[in-house]
């Protein structure tokens, strides 16, 4: 399914450069590979896929709209999507959505609602869309087709760089690493694959150890897009099979990635998309891990934040 | 000359990246070809030139060390060459060079001696300095191998891309831009090229409408790299010759143009790096050039600017 994922999305998508850097290879004892996912149509590698989704509708469906309930860069992946084919786009945003993800999501046509995400139920309120418009949801992270598209990330840099022995990949829902790791494995079975999470939102952490799903309070990590509650129906499953182990990085961490890669890399990457870089320059990994593909999940951040 | 460093200095320089935009190009009105040296090593194009010259010394010239003057970019570029090739470097340096740039300097080794960039004179220092140590001076633009190495930049964006019709490329002292056109007018008699300065560093500007090499005093733009008072004795015949004409660019174009890179295209380019993208994105070249080649030429900025 991520071989046809890369296949139907490749009209949509741009293949993302990958860059090395011998500073942050030097600072983490391994070779490090950055999936620059920052570059990505949208800023983020969530266009993989909405679009995988989205392309896959009936011509009836895209008549009906889509509808998504996202943070930020789900939000903007589907409006572009939906743009693309012609659909109508409503999405449930967060008010305290950063204003870089609120803004584009809004010019490229789509209906924005927003709710308080310390009080309101966003997929109540998304269901309650649903059912009125009759239009089709497009989830962040447990469907096939969602993490079928975001595999396709790794399968190309799994392509150009066959030789990895590991790939660090951070978790929210769970989309981006369960399909990762089921093609980076159907590739080579010897790869070994980490997830990485805010230890303000471990709730997958929490999870694996416990060997069920957990549920966290609302999390305040600036890994904006990490805050997810708890991994998916779908995901969880998928993440117990083909992880080896989640590790965790604090806060401080995270800011000190997202400046690394600013500073020395002169690139992009907002908070949750730097969990990765984090683990990999904070000694997380194990040692015995060499050549490490790390997914930059995107680049969404509001220029202060830097 | 051009050809030469390229193969001289390849294995001290990366190949940078060639980014497109879609939002760029359609605000432009052209479609624009970024060509990344922000990404280069240093954080600049400054190291092609800078290589070019180091790795063309005598065993007995590197034996006696090398001295630079620069505002910034420069000084790593030249700090990290003579490091590779075993060599003590001197850097003269402004004392208020951007931190970013006076830090990785020393960091490498270098020693570093800074003036007073309104009330001293850099040549007059480095002149002491080189009559003291016997040393070699690496100038920042005004030498063939400098020009031969910058020119390298453009090369390898014909090389991917042959069918652009104009390159826009900043000017500080010219090195960049007089390597550039002649490799590109050599590949391509047909290719436009032009020059691109703040409106508070107009030098070149002047100079090139009055025919003559015009000084104008200390400037205050933005764009650090591009302070130089003066073109250079070399540098400015090419520039007459090759160029079809300057444009200029004020602070809040170039300001603009660096927001444009981080928050659509997620990238860190300096001021500097800038004034190209500034001209392409508010409408300073000719409505008639469709195609054209941006020389992003760094990327070294402290984060508070952003």
């Amino acid at each position: 399914m991520v071989r046809e994922a890369a296949h139907r999305i490749r009209p949509m998508v741009q293949r993302t450069p990958i860059f090395t850097s011998q500073d942050a290879s030097a600072l983490a004892g391994k070779h490090l590979f950055f999936k620059c996912e920052n570059f990505q149509r949208g800023g983020a590698f969530k266009i993989r896929g909405a679009s995988n989704l989205i392309l896959s509708l009936s011509p009836e469906a895209i008549a009906r709209g889509v509808v998504a309930f996202s943070s930020g860069n789900h939000a903007q992946a589907t409006a572009i999507a939906a743009k693309h084919v012609g659909a109508k786009a409503t999405i449930v945003m967060p008010q305290d959505a950063p204003k870089c993800k609120l803004e584009p999501t809004r010019a490229l046509g789509a209906t924005i609602i927003t709710y308080d995400r310390l009080r309101d139920n966003r997929e109540v309120i998304a269901a309650r869309i649903l059912e009125e418009s009759g239009a089709t949801l497009v989830p962040p992270y447990d469907h096939t087709l969602i993490i079928a598209g975001q595999g396709t990330a790794a399968l190309e840099l799994l392509e150009d760089h066959p030789d990895l022995d590991a790939l660090a990949v951070c978790i929210g829902g769970g989309g981006l690493i369960s399909g990762c790791a089921t093609i980076a494995k159907s590739i080579n079975p010897n790869i070994r694959i980490f997830g990485v999470e805010p230890e303000l939102a471990n709730d997958t952490w929490q999870s694996f150890r416990k060997g069920e799903r957990v549920e966290i309070p609302p999390s305040h990590t600036i890994a904006d897009g990490l805050r997810s509650p708890s991994p998916g129906k779908l995901t969880f499953p998928i993440i117990q099979r083909l992880v080896e182990d989640i590790v965790l990085v604090s806060e401080q961490e995270i800011r000190q990635a997202v400046e690394f890669c600013f500073t020395r890399m002169k690139m992009v990457v907002e908070p949750s998309g730097a969990v990765s870089i984090a683990a990999a320059l904070f000694g997380k990994l194990p040692s015995d891990v060499k050549r490490v593909g790390l997914i930059v999940s995107g680049g969404n951040m509001d220029p202060i934040a830097a």
